[in-house]
């Protein structure tokens, strides 16, 4: 980070603890961080628990609001030393900050909220970059432009599954009835997803010979277009891998064609 | 659209109003449409569910008698104002027109089948044309492309499921027999189904331990050949991915299909 | 088929009847032959639904001896008439065409073993061969192709599979015990592969705690090998594929790369 | 085996019986191995069965000590003619060697932990060298080259399935609540994993419309993603497929990995 000359010298150092992950500090700071999460989700897990909530319910409940205590201090801390304060708390881990913290709170009013601060698990993602795994960052990216190049394809193939599902859902729900459990269309086509994704739950099945027939048809359906989202992703990702593969080339026999971590060029030996 | 004598000027500007979407005028129709479309699949859905019927069922009836009405009308208008209006009758969108207002007209005679009409659900895929999502168009015809070119491979496989479902499926009622719910060759088919799939809903299982090996055989084969058509789709959609198929047509026998760097037809051997 | 001068006429002609497809004759018997299996195979499932069977039973087993006796005769005519009856009598379909008929006069010994006559739907495979689908012929082969080339990495991957499933079978057989329907390893076994299959009948669920995670780290391991076999196989498809594609080379200009269904060199229009 | 003037000419031949295959008499005691470990899994199984259990118990019981004595003999023979019995003890092999004896002795302390002597089936492991099934073990490592490159992204996708379920669960456990099985969010979770999995068992399943509107939308997600780590595994193998990976290591750094067209070593330049 470039020095901001209207940052003062304590709110620098804060916001290299805080925001960054190069001097010790700032490591530590962030090893502490993510272990307090870990803890805090671990703690609100075992506080659902019934058995274990009998006999140190008071303990959780202290620690929750401990950790939600720590963490609210560490927002506002990191509000106060960032540059924008606003670009920040709009940002993803911005918003995942807040949103680890509001249900705590929220619990006074909402019974039983507290336990969605498990979406604090999702600020351990910064971990690949506190212990400076490049390498799963370069993969990350590579999975997240495969994605990416895929998600038109994909989103004309959910469109298809969407009208599929309500098609074949409203026809069972007029062929079976309510005594199979297809009681209404949106239960139906509840039941259509649970059969086409074949997942499969058999809390709803068909009993009528024509119900099954109609099923059997939806689940070879399901059963062989997951070959379609399937063949996307691994053209788009078997591209982003060969695009990320040629880049280099050798500078003394331009030769193209280097794996990823190659340090010589496999032809002449020079260095890349 | 060419002008055509035949046509009054009313037609026409008809014909633009309700079949292209390039005008104000036809956007807006085209929206409408869509919206309608959608809000009267929700009314049908909601028709379903015993608890709003309860309360709402008289004003759902008349909404479903409404949006049928309108869409009647629309149906005519269509025929009425279009070239050939038997080719349109017969097209895939004429088709899926009419049947989208038959089943309510239908539920007379048959109770119930009034919650057919969610199939006008298809009509809505007009939406990728009219909102001129050209990039979508791009790739649906890509997985169109794909899909075709996989067709014979899958009918194979297809081919290949069903005799095997046949033949696990009467082994199965041999050997379990009716006390573990293979009551007859067909229900056993349809378990049969349901475990290649991988479905497995265990409203009908296996109880005798040969049953369960030979369910444990299907299981596995299920599992793997999956494989099958997931590699056929895969291989078709990275090629049509490479070749980006469908920009060229001959202009001598107007076939389709031609690789990017084709110079000549490949079918009749004309300059592209 | 070349003459045979220790065939006589009458032998030669029933051969060219029975097998083969190119004569009207040879066409029609064909036919015929694909009608009655299919007839014969529904008239055992129907046989098999207790309903039909009550009303219907005299007909149906009439019908089953019909049918199958009609298959004796024609095996018998087989045998008679073919150059090597020994070697008809070991092949594929040689072998398929004795188990068609053998079911129902089993019946006899072992009631209900006549339902195994199902078997006589793999004759219904001769259909790509009679009606000339060379296509399709092209198609399966390649598919055949495919799957040969990727055999070994197959057996390797169901070796890891059978391991996997003896070992966390038994693991979940110590943990959970017969309360939870873990009664014996054998079934402990058939429940891991069910579960790994992602099957999940839900007969069997693991009840305590370490149970459920155990078969979580199993069910995310089934989720997560599938892409094996699947890779495996698209690998191969996509090499088979590529080869059947890349055969043919222009006379003119020796290019490559045209399609299969390609009559014109894309680059300078000659003939292929 | 180089010739180690340390081991007396007893342990040389002893260890050419056990280690090596190339022998007869080191095949003949592969052979004679693999089949004691293939027979002791299955008395293991069997001694499972209580209606076998019960007629068998003593026979069984027997041969599980028979047989666990004899590989306990074996294991110390193994340590005593090895060069470096530390080395063995513990590689992959020694230590599956001697997890397959512990168990039988264990059940002294622990009943029921006999059970966990399956694990000696990795034992059997070896059957691929002992049978110098060459060609499988290159499809064995170019596999294991295949799962290696595709390493990091498999993490990466398995991060996100568990930050997925643990988000879904908690989610589940707060809208469904005790009534409908959601008793804990670890419970939930669980549900979470066989859903997003597709494995489906039925044992716990959503009531209220939203969660099972949030069900569906697991569900999606989880067959949708599936097609990520296959896409990345078919990616790496059929890379790995292509270079044939695997033949040659660098003389200078012993790196290996290096393509079949390269001349030089991609990582320090020196020439193959």
């Amino acid at each position: 980070m470039k020095k901001d000359s209207s940052l003062g010298k304590y709110r620098e150092t804060l916001h290299e603890i805080i925001f960054e992950a190069d001097t010790p500090a700032g490591k530590l700071f962030d090893i502490i961080l993510i272990v307090s999460i870990v803890l805090s989700v671990i703690v609100v897990m075992l506080d659902s628990v019934s058995t274990i909530r009998n006999s140190y319910g008071g303990f959780l409940v202290l620690s929750e609001w401990f950790f939600t205590f720590l963490f609210t201090i560490e927002y506002f801390f990191r509000l106060s030393c960032v540059g924008r304060p606003f670009k920040y708390a709009t940002s993803f881990f911005g918003i995942v900050d807040l949103l680890a913290i509001i249900p705590t709170y929220l619990s006074f009013f909402l019974p039983g909220s507290q336990f969605l601060i498990v979406i604090r698990i999702l600020r351990v993602l910064r971990i690949f970059r506190v212990f400076k795994l490049v390498q799963y960052l370069v993969e990350i990216r590579l999975l997240n432009e495969a994605l990416r190049a895929s998600r038109r394809k994909i989103i004309v193939f959910l469109f298809t599954v969407f009208t599929l599902v309500i098609i074949f859902g409203s026809m069972m729900y007029v062929i079976e009835g309510e005594q199979s459990g297809f009681t209404s269309i949106p239960r139906s086509i509840y039941w259509a997803i649970v059969t086409l994704t074949t997942v499969g739950y058999g809390d709803i099945s068909p009993k009528t010979g024509f119900g099954q027939a109609l099923a059997a048809v939806i689940m070879i359906i399901g059963y062989a277009i997951i070959a379609v989202p399937t063949g996307i992703v691994t053209t788009e990702i078997a591209r982003a891998t060969e695009r990320k593969v040629f880049t280099q080339a050798c500078r003394v026999c331009s030769a193209e064609g280097h794996d990823i971590d190659a340090k010589h060029c496999k032809y002449c030996g020079a260095k890349l």
